[in-house]
């Protein structure tokens, strides 16, 4: 049985990661995960929220947010509407966990790097492939911050790689990378963050319809630790210009 | 090695259910997890949003809070912020998602059921005490609804239970059922729904700062599952009037 | 002619105060004033406001809110809609200025205390209940901050009692402590707030129909201070540990 | 003793009420009670809020407002904070329940009728102002609506007067309409509406400085009863033009 | 062709300035450009917003709202609904701008003014009349400020006058000044700030329907350069005391 | 004298418009004007706002937004902040009123079309790339709408062309299409929309420090004109697939 765009269960959408994107953020990335494209961007800033100073640590922490026409349907802006939907605030909190599991703050020194995640386009899994860009972007800005001498000299602030995808089951068959019309008719839906070494970061599975037993579960756990693997190939790839 | 409170790594803290705490609710729980409070009501609304009028399918839906003075320090109340914060908006998603996981909606029918989850006393473990409290509410409002022939004759929008419990890691061990203190000491904390029949609804895992490896997952996903069926004895009791 | 629950019209419905309902506040009680029930935490922390710095002179204010299944039909929780109303904050300013008038702001020190009254459960007489309850939760606040030496030694910031009561006239009878079904149904409504000795804090009367005469008011004002009177009896006996 | 800007306890300030003040509203009024402007405009529109269509009857509503420089320090907009302060709240519905005391809604019929009540310059008694005017351009808006048909003719909404005054105890002195300078010095201090009729629609006394006990309180409201005659006097030839 | 009111093209509507219109505010003014009325008062406050403190430099800004009743149909207040409208920003910041144009902030030291503009009553032609009466009202608040040595023994803040009016093409006809029901007719629609010299602070033209061509603009800009002489004639006067 | 990117006074920055940009909306551009990079979409709904119901004709609106790091340093979202500060507001406005100038609502019919203009990277001119580029998305969405047979057959919604650009005297010299470097030590600036026959739709003239005279204006003006008429071509040729 093929998917809906002729890719195997365990294939990933074509990724593409165009670092650079803007003149003015210490770290710019227009990442793609098939026709889900995410803009992110990490900017740094000297000092740290108040309830950190003085903690010689520092502090990373990421804003998603889809424009309104990033999907098949025009949804209101959040700026008009004057609040934040409930979806956008656990969506940002995912993302800002995720990088801080591969920053060691006490390198980083009091400085704060915000990475802002905004989808223009939306077909699935725009969560995971933020996480995956905001990495990049990441380590761009903490390479300036270094170069910069922002961070101190002989300091590594990033302890690691990290990257996320999504997983599910359709039709009862576990599939990797979910697209829009996928993760629609999944009956299971997990999203997945972890590190370079294999490690995870964040498990997130939510049954949609049926809840879903032990063997299902670790057989979605093995595709996207497979997945996640081959993101952190394409991150290094990117980051060392061979992408 | 014993815990903070002389449980085993695998035992749950004191749980007592008492129903019927409001006169005004069709359904109400006072739920506790050691010194964790949690007041649940269910309130049946004939009449579903507007979107999904003409459906002929219902809703379940959920909103958390804590009282300001629930934690050790005081709180700002959200409403006199003006604005709901992002774990509050998180937890409120997940318990409804959670609840919504045993529901019929076309038995239900064109009716909806909040379930209001305030946390009187926090002291770890809140959305999963609400989560298991809640369902003990919802199944008092359906059956209120069920006597007052707002759900047709037959019909039966309850087609399970479920229970949540916190499980973590916390200096090496696996453990059950997470107290504050354990909380923030945790290196890996996870939140497991479940339904009676001992599958999963939700599975949130988090590294709260080494990320985690497989087995680890795996011990943790034994232990939440233990407690999961725990309570589910506990909420079947409390239905029966037996606790 | 008796009243809907067979008291006469000079008695107050059964009452009950328990202290020590949260294990994180300074000062915690569960009142109920019949079958309205009400949460009040008394919360110290060391400052004040920054309009009162350098003062010498404390601070104590107070927020009420109701629980969205309080009351028999379902509200929105102000949480949600991003604003007080106007009846909320009316409230929460009166409880405040009631226990400021027992207050010595100098005695206090530059500490802060914060009211908190929640509402359980609704059946009339709520802001009333909750005012008689704070006072309780502020005396053990007091008692804790005097304990700990927060306040100075040989000083006392509790300088009176305080308790209130509601009083209306329902088919031309002045009836003490009206219930919700008596409250809807009272031509003039009137709250009162007394100290210990008989005097009065506050007095706000409203004609819910008829306006209403001299002689009225003078019978109201008599059965409110019976009522308070009455309060302060308990509150001694509360505090005393003989309730 | 006499008192600041030369007046006997029992004596009003010079009051002015000009009619006709907007070319828009269907009743309009500029009262003075001494420094204090209100600017009172009564607005009139068919129909009635959601909640009382079909009921055949009326509503009356009022909003009060201070502009930011009214006051001898300029004060922040409430539209610029994005939210209404409690005291805003609280003398807006002060002022709504005061006019629909004196309101017979089956007369008015399915029209709304809002008083906008905003103060151009405060210096005390601004609420006592905004409810002596506005029930000046009430009446002038229910005559317009009477002449245009919009209430039926021989139907009289309008079944009485209203009028407000302040009073408080200075120095141990019960004083009438107290000044800004007056106020807050005051040790009570009360705000009573009263109809035509010498009868109370709101009696609103709060101790500032020490509670007050039964004969202060009586002398405030025969105080307070001379006032209101003497605003209703003054109401009386304003509408009769001639004031 | 005359006009509605019987003006020729290029003639004001009769313009009436009241200054010392508020007892609190350093300059305050009741400006009528026909039976458009705005109250304008000028704040003067010590110190400036953050981000200018230590500059040695003064601010000056301009709040701008509309009455409820102030229009023909009653409109919702700003505060009530919780924000603000784009319409009351745009001339809020116009107003702001404009008189910055004429201060010398070096020589306003480290001062703030605030202007308020509240439109009693609308008839066309709100902002320019607001900005008109603003310059007369910071006037004197600067006048203020000098006699009283906020601002340093001969310093001049104020560099110049400014004044502003409306033009529009009606029927093909340009005029000077529209009223409300000239405005609504109007083709093109354009709003221009001078200064006393005859020099421009501001052109904002908005074609309504048709595009506008050069000559028309000219045309435009001929009328209006001549309304703003007629107006800085008046403030002239009214600020030497001879209006 | 050459400018700081050597072009000369009267000549645009490189223009760059690519259509298509998005595979949901109905129409889509990424307009360049140098540095500045703005992402416009055209959303068609079927049916219109409320207020302009049952009148047969349809409506255009804009909503304008800088994404966080678009700027050199990163400001806060509007969405977190809660409100929308006045300049977004004031650009969407225009954006809004400049697409109007060429839309027949008759022939549009009782369709809505948005325009969301989201800045993805500003150096200055965003709000006249975005008139510039929201045009070319408006008329790929009226074309599709045509189409799909939304607007009937034979119906032209579109009536002309539009196109914006800024202009502004820097060091005594007027200069088409400033960039940010520019437009911050501008004496004047200005931001001038022109139909592609040449006529005005907008004109915004704004002294930055010393005010303009007539001959300045008449100098920028000419500029404005040329510029536009540049890029008019430039649209024409984007539209006809040849640019």
């Amino acid at each position: 049985m093929s998917r809906i765009d002729g890719r195997t269960p365990e294939q990933l959408r074509p990724v593409t990661i165009e670092r650079g994107w803007s003149k003015h953020a210490e770290g710019s990335v227009l990442i793609s995960f098939g026709d889900t494209k995410v803009f992110c961007t990490a900017s740094v800033t000297e000092g740290v929220p108040r309830w950190r100073k003085g903690s010689g640590e520092g502090w990373v922490t990421a804003e998603y947010s889809m424009l309104p026409r990033s999907t098949n349907t025009r949804g209101d802006r959040e700026s008009v509407r004057g609040k934040i939907g409930g979806r956008t605030h656990e969506i940002s909190r995912l993302i800002g966990r995720s990088l801080r599991a591969v920053i060691d703050y006490k390198a980083l020194g009091e400085n704060t790097i915000v990475l802002d995640c905004d989808v223009l386009q939306a077909d699935g899994g725009t969560r995971t492939a933020a996480v995956t860009g905001a990495y990049v972007a990441l380590a761009d800005a903490v390479a300036w911050a270094q170069t910069k001498k922002i961070v101190k000299a002989g300091r590594k602030p990033l302890v690691g790689t990290v990257a996320a995808v999504s997983v599910g089951i359709v039709d009862g068959v576990p599939l990797l990378d979910l697209c829009y019309e996928e993760d629609v008719r999944a009956e299971t839906d997990m999203n997945v963050v972890c590190t370079g070494d294999g490690r995870f970061v964040e498990v997130q599975g939510t049954a949609e319809a049926e809840p879903f037993d032990r063997k299902e579960l670790n057989a979605l756990l093995d595709l996207a630790s497979g997945g996640c693997a081959d993101l952190t190939a394409i991150q290094t790839q990117a980051l060392a210009g061979t992408l």
